[in-house]
């Protein structure tokens, strides 16, 4: 029988088979399986020199591989990820190891780590970022598995993850147990949602006033020699160039339809289970949403005619309106990172996880779809202060928004009267406002609250849980109504 | 032994023991039960005319009811609803109904009904909204359950529930089977958010222009004369008058930080599952988030002071000010409502109801905390047109948004410039803007998610969905990228 592989690949669809690639480039042995063969012919085919072990069955497939194994598997979050664990699992032994490389929902990655694990087996869930070509040429990676699990995979992971530009660290950072992994993936794409809305605000309000493609593409190309340097911005600069098959410019040729996957979403929805503020990055999705209702929009647009403001009358020329959006995009950026990292702080808390905040930043340095210069400090902004409590409160970061923040409030103020949506701009401006108000209005919200439900409410000059009779002081004396106030026993 | 009563009533906290005394009232016979005697006590105590029949066990609570049983249960939500149904099940009789008044999740409530249905027992989800003194002198009444359970119930609730004040019906329209009802009062719930934050929101521009709270309360007042008729505004015109017991204004005294539960969660949560945008809503629940960390705030407002507009210097005065903030509050509510209203049409059909939302909104026209004059012209609107799409498209409603949407759009401006977060105004703007752009700037998202994903899109000129080779095209040719496009099967 011939040599065993060092790993096995599950999965030839696009990010399988370039994973595969990427790991037998770098000198492992790579044994590939997919469910229907013709996914695996393919990826031989497009892959013919790499020596990949490809296997027919499954049990081929885990019989290709040396112990313990390593199983990466790349296929459709959800129940295939069950089944194909369910069908591998009898054919493995105490200590082999399968790694979830899908974007799975970081419960459902709990739950399989834990039942695995009464099994003697290992998992791993682990995110992967970068799309088809980080895959192939470095992505970055986010496990979440034990510690001892992680040490037998790193060899592995460091050798295929992206390297950081500036220190040549791997992105492939040990982020902690579990779902943990995944927990940062799904997070990073919620920011990746919010990054490209607010580019897509800025591009919205700079076709407004009269730019070409060609020159947006130019702007682009400048601002990512600034604070904004990152791949999103890269690539926008470069789609505005890019022409179709008739000469048109295909920007323009595309439906303004957008779709979204499930960790936009799933990441929304655990914000709100834990009581995190993360408006800019549901400002991302929610765009997503209403762009698909385009027979309503199209609908209201005529219903509403004249309702907006028509034209570009208000709105500066590029030397002043230039350097706005600029800063703009990088203040609202900038919150939204900070919210992304409050979330993933109340979630470490909530899970006990324990997240390096350092690691997760120096992690998303090279390799993923939200990569940009402004990791490198926000690494060291939780290396310098691992408990700091907002992002926006490190040094470096306070002093790019106290630079930036007023051309946000101009470039909001501007498109708003022009009549362009902005909700990530505008969530992003929001948030600063009610983040720096030291008394908000919350006391109303409280007194409602107590009125109508006998919710209790605290005050400002003594502990304990009130309750007023607001109705009875009404009654009692309507020009001049003194409320009774009862202490609650929390 | 003694005549049997008609109504048992199973928890005599604040919500059940009004709702028995309600239905003693209205010439029920009612029978009482609490877990614990002290709650029983205290009701007999409070109500000592009702002649309530209390029981101290369930067995004699059960015992004393006429079959088929009708037990409504006011207890938390959540798992005590379960531990309720699993001890009362044996003592029942097929064909008896238990009613769950609680704000229980619309999918434990369906599958209540469901296992009830399996044992031959008849289950009603019941939103039920008004506060304590609603409970006591009608509520709003949302039940949702099969057709002849909700006969069997009509004749107790047509005759607790508050009537509409133009025509007399009760608020307790049938709504659907399952979880429609809890649905519809846990939206309710998310709209009563949205309302409250928006008021607390022109509260803050109107405190910043240094009304004071007797001031507020008259205008508040004024304003309860027109489209803005609604309890709320009332009561937000009550609170900003009522001093505690030393004299001061009580809602000074009031802390800012404000709480949640489930519901305001759940709708949110929802929307997100559903794909529909509730922006509006959802900065009523966030707003009370970021309240919640009055310590990072209060650093924040110290760390940017200077970074935000001081003062008021371009606000204008009232003659201006005033006309403005109440166009704006109605046009974000209206918006606010439409989106609430897009939530239950998405829901109607993903769960298959068949929602009448012109039911929906007279059942909101008295009891419920929402009830306001605009919910007269919301039931017609739905009447006249069941399948509305957008509440805003209505003719009535399309005028009224017309005529205000300019005031809204200043007050967002002029508040964003005063450094005053508006999470709730501006998204009710932003939606707008959104909702009224027939070309998006979706088309760049997608050539981004194509670019590195290699999602696909849709083109405005032919059928299909597309992926362009980005990357290739700018490798063969930097400085005129030709991109081959390839149609993908969906």
């Amino acid at each position: 029988m011939s040599e065993k592989c060092s790993i096995g690949v599950l999965g030839m669809g696009v990010m399988g088979r370039n994973l595969a690639y990427n790991l037998s480039h770098h000198g492992f042995s790579v044994a590939v399986y997919n469910r229907t063969p013709d996914y695996t012919e393919a990826a031989l085919a497009e892959f013919p020199n790499e020596g990949f072990k490809a296997a027919y069955s499954l049990e081929e497939f885990v019989a290709s591989l040396e112990t313990p194994r390593k199983i990466l598997i790349m296929i459709t979050a959800g129940k295939p990820v069950d089944w194909a664990i369910e069908e591998l699992e009898p054919l493995l032994e105490e200590g082999d190891i399968i790694i979830d490389g899908g974007n799975s929902f970081f419960k459902d990655t709990q739950r399989r780590y834990d039942e695995l694990a009464a099994k003697g087996l290992h998992f791993c869930g682990m995110g992967v970022s970068g799309g088809e070509s980080g895959a192939r040429l470095g992505p970055a990676l986010m496990p979440g598995t034990d510690l001892g699990t992680y040490k037998q995979l790193q060899p592995f992971l460091d050798a295929i993850a992206a390297k950081a530009p500036l220190d040549g660290t791997p992105c492939a950072a040990y982020l902690g147990t579990g779902g943990a992994g995944h927990y940062v993936k799904m997070v990073h794409n919620g920011i990746e949602y919010a990054d490209m809305q607010l580019i897509a605000e800025i591009y919205s309000l700079l076709k407004l006033t009269g730019h070409t493609n060609e020159q947006m593409s130019a702007i682009f190309e400048e601002w990512n020699k600034t604070e904004l340097d990152s791949y999103l911005i890269q690539i926008t600069s470069q789609i505005l160039r890019v022409k179709d098959q008739a000469g048109d410019e295909l920007l323009d040729k595309i439906l303004d339809v957008s779709a979204q996957k499930g960790t936009g979403k799933w990441t929304n929805q655990e914000a709100i289970d834990l009581g995190v503020d993360v408006s800019v990055l549901a400002a991302g999705l929610t765009a997503r949403y209403i762009s698909m209702f385009k027979t309503e929009r199209t609908h209201a647009a005529s219903l509403f005619a004249g309702v907006k403001p028509e034209g570009t009358c208000d709105l500066p020329a590029d030397d002043e309106l230039l350097p706005l959006a600029q800063g703009a995009l990088l203040a609202a950026k900038i919150i939204a990172y900070a919210q992304g990292f409050s979330l993933y702080r109340a979630a470490s808390k909530e899970y006990g996880w324990d997240l390096q905040f350092a690691k997760i930043a120096s992690s998303f340095r090279a390799g993923c779809i939200i990569r940009s210069t402004l990791l490198e400090p926000m690494m060291k902004a939780f290396d310098t202060n691992p408990d700091l409590e907002n992002l926006t409160f490190d040094p470096y970061f306070a002093g790019l928004i106290k630079e930036n923040l007023p051309a946000l409030r101009k470039i909001v103020v501007l498109a708003l009267q022009a009549g362009v949506a902005v909700p990530a701009l505008s969530a992003a401006l929001n948030y600063f406002d009610a983040l720096t108000t030291e008394r908000s209005n919350a006391n109303l919200i409280q007194a409602q609250r107590d009125y109508f439900g006998a919710h209790t409410y605290q005050r400002t000059d003594k502990p304990g849980h009130f309750h007023a009779e607001w109705e009875a002081a009404l009654t009692e004396n309507e020009a001049n109504p003194v409320a009774k106030e009862v202490e609650i026993n929390a």
